[in-house]
């Protein structure tokens, strides 16, 4: 395809009606710049189904603002993540069209264009209800990327049963996403019971000898259900994209 | 569906053509295993697509044997990981069909019934040449469930336009399993080219500061492509199935 | 048991007593929940002799008082852990009756049955003044869960005759929870002058390498006592629920 | 009663029956050794339950056998724990009647008198074949103090319905040992099932980020399920040792 | 010694000077408090040297000043450390003749009887003048306990020079006290000058990889110089008290 | 050289136009400080090519002034870092020609004698715009020691094309200073694309499993392109000052 | 340059001289492999001054004398590093012609070209001699890249003397490498001497607390001095390389 | 001192005793070497008290017999530790009156000059049999270097009266060197009964958990009795020279 296209451009070239210099800047001689990869970064939202996501920590809430509103301008769509009150409430007031989910502290602003939903579903799964903000994040982060999501919310480990009981929501998932702090043993229960992937989210919920989310960070990477993949503690943002990555594949 | 089961043979009993004892039999008294769960178990390659696998770690060559002839009896077809070389002599002497892997240290005896190979690839990606073994039994456990393989080898980014060159690939994967020790870097380079699932490998290949692959798992866990997921340091059989469990949903 | 339960339901089947579709919502195809285990769900107290408890950390006092008073209209008994001044104060005045703990953090409504405490004593020692919060915390679930308790303070190993000298009270409890942080040494101490059950508690006192009680959890973990068994820092929670299933043993 | 037995000696001191060195020497004027904490000492066996216990490792088979013989007179029964082949072999040569585990690398030798079984027992409950070492040294253990003892093996999580399926036994047991290595996620599930003490066994069965059973034990430590108690990684000794003071008590 | 008196009190028995009851009661049963040990924790100064010591730490000013108090009138003469700006002030008001030092965050009352000061000296040395807090704790404790102090600061290696021109002051300490952050190298030059005992101090002065003292402790604790000790991060009280334990010997 | 000048010493007392007391004072017996080494100190701005640097960490402003004054009297410039926004403030009062840099946290004072530039250029590259504060700190640095630099920023590995893009730039520079949080993979990729000497900063920046920066840290130290050296996380001032070692050699 | 490149291509497309297809495959879609970048990795030891290094860890002595062969074949040179006794030999036999160094572990073979080496020198310091193993592959490293290196051994902290005794080696150094283990403290010595890049290097050696170099690690990434650069523990070849890059610029 | 001596050699300068060269040789230009700094490094002995010590770890027996023969020539007497078997057995042969020590892995030759020994005593005690190794190294240490030493071995906490008992040897000793590993809680203990200097020195004597020693290494770090210190993990030669430090102190 990028073949095709040099191959067109340079019979322009050929034919004259490309000047040398004209080609040159479109080549973008710099390695990559000129070729597809560079222009894809301009077309982001094309190439990994995302539209630009805006990480809220460590900025003043007029800095995501601005960075959000040369977004919408050009992009028309945005979320931001872990957003403080101030930032959330920046946000809201610039964007009034912009669902701002303070659980999971994040803002989201859709695009102008309608956006088809993936037709499998990824279910988030949260082992107790102060695993809840990450599953929001997850779950806002599904949302801006287009992807179907379900959740069942509450059902640790120690209380087996609760799981069992919603097998059928297990089965009917397409990507699973659990969400679990202090031991994190919920993913390896749940892929033993389904045959899709399961992506594990450690968070810091606990305290003492759970070290901010290592404790079940260990213990979702040494899961004995095999097929389990992690990712970083408390990334419900993370794991939504890479079950996107997943329900958006051809 | 389970339902449907249940209240077919509850209407048997009603019936009469199924006597009470025969019908608490089917049942499962023990919550669990009279149902489909419990026996979805004994079918575990159905459920899962997965064949039966032995980790050969910490077991005499005699005990793999024995594990092994007990699953080729029963199921027709086994994967054996992390097999010492004696262990790997064993099972090829008692298993003459089945396919050694020295530097994978896999041993693998497909089923009788023929598998049909998923549509979509994994690509398997590695960013040295110390990283092969753990490569080699993801490639092993990807021939053990069906999934369709590919490989790229030896594209670290110290040498980024190796990785460059290998678009094409890239961009053709399903799924793309990134095996990286050393500092990790590779499965971020690569999920900033592609937009399918990206399954990071840490390995233990490094020394010092290296921690047997810590630092390579952390650095892949914050990796800054979003959507990258992790497992355990020299999972190649992991990360080969949690692909397959991506490749072969419906 | 179960067995002859279900054999029961399947002969009323047989003989047209209940009817199929009856017949199947009793028999609760969710694999558990029809089942004993999951009816036990709704009787925890019964089965684990506990009532409900809340962990106050990282909920809004709104939050838990609207939990406690959800428990509060069904099960008649809560006990609210780590819970902020501005919780403690708001459930103090939504439950008159509740016994609020400011050391221990914890606020405890008993429930309107009176609940006859077990004929055993939890001893509870602690090495440090410093260490009371986590003591009280213990003592505060003990009372919730009817289990018997007695008290030793500040009897730390560096003025080891102070132990000593409480001899007769380490010897007539039936558990001991020892509570200490710095260098976790008393656990051993009393775990060999004793012959009864010793549940270790590290707590989060110290500074330095003490790493928030990392010090004292791996001494405690390895303790040249044998029989300690250890719960996670600053966790007199657990430790007092651990003495209240040995204690409330049959 | 100590109080009543140092009475008395004065009294026969007072009444010129026992002469003041005499009554010197039973006093033992060092602190303590005079008095019953030191005599306990030497009949450790009464007031903990307990025989001398040798850890082998460390030890060459000539010290372990030379420590053996020694109690062997004296207290007339023994465990070693961890001993190498070498040392098996040894200790099984010099004590004909003494039970050889090579799986638990234990030998174990009892005494001349015979000894009552504890009315309870302790169910001790395995994850994976991996983990039967361990399992086994808890088991020899509690055979060493007189501890009642059944198993189930191999039900770990990833197959949930395997330990659903023995809910009889989980209920049965008076304390259970739960032995888990990778992600330790068994003790949460177990004690959820079942109200009686539930004694947490990490082990080191694993690789890469298990870090040597470190994932495991703080999973355990972070139970979501409250009162589960941990003991050091791979130290089935402790566990069976505590189970021993649970169920020996009065 | 102990024996003798002993001895002694069992001669009156049986002498008849001393009834039966009132020699239980000096025998003291409960095994230490009888005897000397006992009586020593009530005249700690004496045995120890040592005032008594309040960490500040954790504790309302209300608190400490009540413990204060206490001590005053039973002991007169008390050391508190650790305590914040309110604290201090407090203690200020509470104690008018008390040595507040807000650098090294301590309040210091010295007791009626005049001290006399030991003839060796103990060399205060720092690294760094970030590192003055903990000199400054030592130099108060010092100062408690009647031990010479002298000062040498800002002598880092970086400067290696700076040290050696002090090499006169540090030949003249009979014992050092070496307080460093960052790199902790002090301690290893200084032990290489100096034949009398060095203990290192490692501070929590430093950002990043130095994770809060860590880095300094490690360094000093495999230093290169033969006989170096080493107390907690940042624990300028116990170095203050091991020199005066070295200083205070006959 | 020093060698000369004692030997000249010397000779002036065989000679007797120096007595020897004299001779003894001028030999400077404390080891170092009568010596050229000595002398450095007080001239360390011409060893090092460095001004004074005070780092604001954990002074008051009154101290971070006072301590400038001392400086700008005698050396006339200085370079504070880690400024808290009241020691710039502070600082921007009392020095008004000095350039308050809030990002880097800076404040610097140049001079009154002009300093030349160094020829060649050191590059600080970027991988997010979250890095950007530890940049600036490098920056002000440089700018302090008279090292010329050139920046990129904002090229992370996830947008590999955004790094090639600036080929030109990369080789052109003399020194590489690269600057990376999260998964601390850029300089790995930037050393495999130049000859130039690469120090890699690893930054705080990310959460989780980042734990601050040693993610990065240790994947850094790891990087598997040849040559990269690596200082403290978020040390801006030491890969400048690295830098300006070696910009500044003859 | 490149610019000037693809404009002199397109020109001759434009003019009918170069055809359109040719000028595809010249252009290289591939994003990198056919411009520059691409043709510099065959020519890497123009770009960087590096000779193929092998790293002999983790390799048979075939495969590296196989890999070593290829190499010499096209390159005519190599290094091979942390080469196993059996490797050496086998490398020995095969090019009689290479220096093989047990203590470093290293075989080098140069090319048939003269190389010139650096006018600068890489002055290698140790503080012990067990450190020598890696100053040994350091300075092989240094000899296969064309560095011109000086060695002082044994110069550790405790004994400061020794290395304010080689001062004149020191100043004339353009890079120093100082190799340490244990406490890692002399590169903050050595930086405070000098005005030249200095790049520290941990080791291995040590025990308990050293932590197999962490606390080495830790002291360099710390260093009081300012511009301490730090690599890998044991990495005396990425010192070396790194020392290269500086000594080899222009 | 030093001053006098180098007065003295300029007098006979200025007296033309000596000439100039031969004084200018005997105080080293090196900035220290002449002094007596320098020199004192030859008499290492007598400005320490210490014997030449040899690491044996990690050089082979003709190296370290190699090493013991230079410094026999030269000290007359040496002591070697950390010596593998073999390295003892050469040791042995060289040096006929060596003494030998397998448990504590030394070997030790006195010089020809007989050694005065120090009055005080230091008193080494051990918690159990499997510490001894470390106590007997420093016991051999304290035979090197002429202090006097006592032993109580196999004391640990857990049978606390065993430690109580021996009273009358703790109160006697000048110095207290306590070697602990597991729980590491002697020292603490110990401490808490004496007035005296206590060394405590963790060993890497347990498993799982207690991480090579760091388990005994924080508890001791953080002990609740004030004034101990600490030295590296297994480090009895490091305890035993920071004990002769203290007793050889005028």
């Amino acid at each position: 395809m990028i073949r095709d296209r040099v191959r067109d451009l340079l019979r322009q070239v050929a034919a004259g009606a490309v000047d040398v210099d004209a080609a040159v800047d479109r080549l973008a001689f710099a390695p990559v710049e000129s070729l597809e990869f560079a222009t894809v970064d301009h077309h982001r939202a094309l190439r990994h189904g995302f539209p630009e996501v805006i990480l809220g920590a460590g900025k003043t809430p007029e800095q995501v603002v601005a960075i959000a509103e040369r977004i919408a301008e050009r992009e028309d769509g945005f979320l931001a993540t872990r957003c403080e009150p101030a930032t959330r409430e920046a946000l809201g007031r610039a964007f009034p069209g912009a669902a701002v989910n303070p659980l999971g502290r994040t803002v989201r602003l859709d695009g102008r264009r309608p956006r088809t939903l993936t037709s499998g579903t990824a279910l988030i799964i949260t082992a107790g209800t102060s695993d809840l903000p990450v599953a929001e994040e997850a779950a806002e982060t599904c949302a801006a990327l287009g992807t179907r999501v379900a959740r069942i919310t509450d059902v640790g480990v120690a209380g087996i049963h609760r799981v069992l009981a919603r097998r059928d929501d297990l089965l009917a998932a397409r990507v699973l996403i659990v969400v679990a702090g202090m031991d994190g043993a919920l993913p390896s229960v749940v892929a033993g019971l389904v045959g899709a992937p399961v992506i594990a989210v450690p968070t810091s919920v606990g305290y003492g000898a759970s070290f901010g989310g290592v404790a079940a960070l260990l213990a979702m990477l040494n899961s004995c259900a095999s097929g389990v993949t992690v990712v970083n503690i408390d990334n419900g943002f993370g794991a939504a994209a890479a079950a996107s990555r997943i329900l958006h594949s051809p």
